[in-house]
């Protein structure tokens, strides 16, 4: 069930199209995911997020593992479940899954605990 | 201005003391910062976190570009701060940083999209 | 699956049932949506909330447009769908929905990367 | 104290100087502001979000609105008073901006109850 | 600094004032804080908050404390500070205190965990 | 559907099934939820977050209480089912649940005015 119907190559304009193409050239498969499918309503934003994909998305595992934090903090079902998968295939293993786990837990712990306390930043730790 | 009040050693219980001096120890310096003298008010609640950080965080740059992330995603200042000072320490360089943050920009954008149209996970992409 | 009951129009208390009678009335049908019938089982709760939103909701499309890119940012799946639905009957276009999505891209980046490098605000931009 | 220097227009790199003259002459006004001195740390972060901005953002007070919108729910210190400031010099009147923040209050707390007690989407209010 | 002005008694309109007279009826003070003199700018903002707060929060300690963690989890440094002081005033003590943040710290690092695994709740765990 | 495998007795590790058993026998049932489950995919996670809710969560329902609110604000539905679960099972009475739940709406609409409009501390509500 979403807002927008996602749409088929059919049903997509000639310049979403051409996305779905870059995508699956890309990508060296003929599968083009839902999230795109859900852009193509707006071809303008399906281009501009595909493009700003494959500019960004490096090679290894340390951009999914960024991915993936994003994701969960923002608590986005999709994007975990998508990029928890694509890090696997790119070669994530379960001790970098599990260590990203763990700084996760430790870290918005430690960082309700400075908010609540409304800490300030030590003069030396200012970065600039 | 905190909500309590940044413990100096000779304020701190003794149980606070010994973390302060564990502290010490394993980071090889004097300096005690600002968030173990607030969770110092709560002897166990220091211990526990300190414990944990130690059990956790491990060397090389991954953990602390993990930990900033979080950080940024729930808005702690006084996190962001030191933990990019810490993570500079470590060894991160300007390039992981901005692919950091070029991440986190993709990330987030594309979190809010598929949550905006509620696009539901592909079945392939389901990790287990 | 709810964490309270749904209440029928049987099940609910005479104060919760005169809230209903005005949504039918000042909404022109018969259906009571699922947030009235939760809030119910407080029905003062159900009554303030109500009141509040007749009073603010005014017609035209601007005011949906702001309440789904709330319900968005809380990641709220049940105030994304009966709101695209409430935009779309009060005149939203396919044109509103994509500018709003195309903003909330833009912005959602924007504020990560304004607080990932803790930029401050210019002078010249301080409103008062 | 940011976490990265403001870069003046000396500092800054020939592309990223190409970008502030692009701003400089998009927006008629000889001053450009931190938030692209800061991104012009990593000068591809600064050409691409300056781009999109140009794209997405449309003369009239909506699109500041729900700027300002998700600026507040990601708590964005700095965007809140750059985009308020922006959105008043753009035509926002008082009253739109009375009417924003009710509708944000008003939503903010209907999206929290609808979580809190789990409330299931009414068949009827699916879009698609 | 503010996006508003912050009203003065001889600033706010009539019907600002008269909600002015009863918070400094109702709360014995003659101080009308902040949040107040920034919401007298919508009259009918300040009006609905007012009378919302009269009616909701009880005496004793366990309303400021769900207040301030709420708070703490929005990030709001106005209302972690204002709150901790009135909770205090209230009667809220630091064993409290600290066990409201105990509880906070492993409730918001088990909410990640669940949410990163994406865990289904159990059969026997849903309450209606 | 979860990015982990929901662990049986059988699969855990021996230090996973010490601590399943130590919970087994702290809350005298024999029933293992599902988050034990999938945090036993990494034993010390699972050690670490169990015994850190031993020694936080007291009787009564406080702290179940918090925990909800908490939850609440960081959209975990797995934990907002299990712990509206486990705050009925300690004593929360329906004017608990109703009485939080007034609260949580009345600070979470009051924290997002005070962001939008960037109210200051008022000095006499600096706590320290």
């Amino acid at each position: 069930m979403t807002t927008v119907k996602l749409l088929t190559d059919q049903e997509a304009s000639p310049e979403a199209r051409a996305v779905f193409d870059d995508i699956r050239k890309t990508r060296k498969t003929d599968y083009v995911n839902n999230s795109w499918r859900a852009m193509a309503n707006d071809p303008k934003m399906l281009k501009r997020n595909w493009e700003k994909a494959k500019e960004i998305m490096g090679p290894g595992a340390l951009d999914p593992l960024i991915y993936i934090t994003v994701s969960i903090m923002n608590n986005c079902e999709y994007c975990i479940h998508t990029h928890s998968h694509f890090a696997r295939n790119k070669g994530m293993t379960d001790a970098q899954y599990s260590e990203m786990l763990a700084v996760i837990g430790l870290a918005t712990e430690g960082n309700r605990m400075m908010t609540a306390m409304q800490v300030p930043v030590d003069e030396r730790f200012k970065v600039k």
